[in-house]
C-alpha cells in the first residue's frame, strides 16, 4: 500500500490511531491548531507547509508572495481557532543553488506578513534539501474567562446553527486557475494572482470578534467550502444543507459564468476566510458589533454528516468535486 | 550567488538580519529555542527537519528509528536551554509512493520517543513532495523564579568558566560513519549505529538540574563539539581553551586508533548531549547534586572567540575539519 492508495484524510486518521491519547491538551490533532493552557493564557500551535512544484511554482510567482503565504495560511489557522497570532518558527529546506536573492524576497514577504499580523519570527532550522520547501510553525494565544478558553472548535455545531462565512469565495481559485494557465494577462488577472498568493485572514473580524458573539465553531476554509464543512459536520456529528443562491461569491468573479464562479466558491479552497456556525441569536449580536456574517445554510440532525447543496427550488445538486486532498490531487465526494 | 556560497551560518544571519526586534521574546532565533513568557510559565518552542538522503538514508535505516531521532533532535533543544519538552508538531513532505509501512514504523518510534520524554504529539501538516521530510516543532517550558525565566543560553558564557559536558562524545559520528561504509558488519557497528539514530538526550540531568546548580550557559552538541562550543564564544564575545587529553571520549570508540577517536569527539556532532560553562563553585554544587560533570577546559577573555585546542605540552593544535555545515558540507576552521 502506498500513502496514495489511504490520500491525506486517511492517513491522517492512520497517524491520529497510532498517537497516545492527548493527556492535557485542550484540543490536539484533528483542528485547526493545537491547544493548551499556561496559568491564565491559552496557547494555540499550528503549522502548515509549502512545497516547490507541489503548492507554488518558483518560476510563475514572485519569493514574497510565497513568504507572505507561508506565513498567512498559518495565521488563519489561529484566527480560525479564536486566537490572535503571536510567534513563528520558520524552517527552509533549500537546494544549495537556490539564488539568495530568492531567499532575501522570500523573507520580506515573511516579514511583510509577520508585520501586518503582529507576529514575531521566533526561530527556525535551515536543512539543505533536493527541493525547495518552507514550514511554519505559528503560536498563538486565546483568552481565558473563569478558567474557560475561548476557542472556535470544528466539533462544536449543533441542529439548528446557521452556516455563515466572514467574507465571499472563489477569488484565490480564480487566480489559481489563472497561474495554471501560464499566468495573467491583464491586471483582473494579476488581482486575482494576488487573491490566491496574498490571502489576507481577517484578524478584525476573526478570533476575538466571533467568540465574544458567542461563536463556537469554526474552521477556515483552505480545502474548499465543500469539503471544509464536511470537517466541521464529521467533527461535530451533524450534517449541513447549503442554499446554492445566497453562497457568496467573489465579485471579482463578475467576469465568470455564473456556473463556474459558484463552483469555485463551493470547491476551490485556499480562500483562507472564517466558515463558522451559531445559533441564530449570535448572527444579531455580531451584528451589534458591526460584523457582518455571510449565512446561506443551516446544520441539521443527520448521522450520516452529508452536506447537501439545494438549489433555488430546494433540489439537491451533485458537485463531482468537492474539494482538494493534498496528497491524491483532485478529491470525489 | 547561491545559497552554498553563504554557507548555513552565512544564511542564518543573514535571514535574522532580515527580521525586525524580537519584541517581547527572551531569547529570539540564534539559540536553540525561542524563550516567551506567558503568565508564570516561560514558554519553549524549537523546530528542527530530516530530509530522506540528505539527514537519513531510508533504505540503510529503520523508519521507527528516523521517527525517534526527528523528535529526540528537538527534546535535546528543549533541554538545551534549561526546560522541559511539552507539545510536539509534527510535519511530513511526502511522494505519494511513500510505503504507509514505512510512515507506520515512523510513528512507532515518534510514539516510542515522546513517551520516553513525556511529550505530546499536538498536531501537525501532511503535504505532497517529491522527497521524504519530516520536521518536527516541539514546545516546552521552563521554569521561573522571581519573576526570572530559568534559562541556559549561549550567550552567556564568561571569562574564567570551565567548560564541561554530560556525557562523553564520537560514538554518533562513529556510527554514521559505519553507515556511510554501507552498514553494520556486527554487533560493536549495530551499537555505534544506534548511538547515531536514536540519541537519547539526558532529560535526568539536563535541564532544571543544571539551571538550579547555578549554570547559565549551555548548547547541545550537534553540529560538533569544536563548532558548537565556537557558536557559544561567538555568542558571548569570549575565546575557550580546551585539554585535549581531557576530553571526554565515548568507551564504544576504545576499537578505534586514539587520534581518529579523539577527533570523532571533537568535530564529529550529532552527540545531543549538554556542552555548558559555569563557574567553577557551579561543578561542585553539581557533584553535590549526584551529576558528574566532565570537564576539559575554560572560557578565557579573547575579542576573536577563538577555540583554542591544546596537546599534553600545552601546544595549540590544528584541526581541519570543525564540524558540519547544513548547506556546504564538511566545514574547515
Amino acid at each position: 500500500m502506498e500513502v496514495r492508495d489511504l490520500g491525506e484524510f486517511g492517513l491522517i486518521a492512520r497517524l491520529r490511531a497510532a498517537l497516545p491519547p492527548a493527556g492535557e491538551l485542550l484540543v490536539g490533532p484533528g483542528d485547526d491548531a493545537a491547544a493548551w493552557i499556561a496559568s491564565e493564557r491559552c496557547l494555540l500551535a499550528t503549522t502548515d507547509a509549502m512545497v516547490a512544484g507541489v503548492h507554488f511554482l518558483p518560476e510563475a510567482v514572485s519569493a514574497d508572495d510565497v513568504g507572505w503565504k507561508a506565513l498567512a495560511v498559518n495565521v488563519s489557522d489561529i484566527i480560525a481557532m479564536g486566537g490572535s497570532p503571536k510567534h513563528a518558527l520558520v524552517t527552509l529546506g533549500l537546494p544549495p543553488e537556490t539564488p539568495v536573492a530568492w531567499i532575501d524576497g522570500l523573507y520580506a514577504g515573511l516579514r511583510e506578513c509577520a508585520e501586518r499580523y503582529a507576529v514575531t519570527i521566533a526561530g527556525g532550522d535551515v536543512v539543505s534539501s533536493p527541493v525547495l520547501a518552507i514550514t511554519v510553525a505559528l503560536y498563538g494565544e486565546a483568552t481565558v474567562v473563569d478558567g474557560s478558553a475561548q476557542l472556535m472548535r470544528r466539533d462544536a455545531a449543533r441542529g439548528g446553527d446557521v452556516i455563515a462565512v466572514t467574507a465571499p469565495l472563489g477569488a484565490s481559485a480564480a487566480g489559481l486557475a489563472v497561474l495554471q494557465r501560464g499566468g495573467p494577462r491583464d491586471d483582473t488577472e494579476r488581482a486575482l494572482v494576488r487573491r490566491h498568493m496574498r490571502p489576507e485572514p481577517d484578524s478584525a473580524v476573526g478570533g476575538a470578534a466571533l467568540t465574544a458573539s458567542g461563536v463556537a465553531c469554526a474552521i477556515d476554509v483552505s480545502d474548499g467550502l465543500l469539503q471544509d464543512l464536511g470537517h466541521i459536520c464529521e467533527a461535530s456529528g451533524v450534517g449541513a444543507e447549503l442554499r446554492i443562491e445566497d453562497v457568496p461569491v467573489d465579485p471579482a468573479l463578475a467576469g465568470l459564468r455564473a456556473d463556474d464562479a459558484r463552483e469555485l466558491a463551493l470547491t476551490g479552497g485556499e480562500d483562507y476566510v472564517l466558515l463558522f456556525t451559531c445559533a441564530p441569536q449570535s448572527l444579531t449580536r455580531l451584528a451589534e458589533a458591526g460584523i457582518e456574517a455571510l449565512h446561506f445554510g443551516r446544520i441539521v440532525e443527520d448521522p450520516a454528516h452529508h452536506v447537501r447543496v439545494l438549489d433555488a427550488d430546494g433540489r439537491e445538486m451533485d458537485f463531482a468535486r468537492t474539494g482538494w486532498d493534498h496528497l491524491r490531487g483532485a478529491r470525489g465526494r
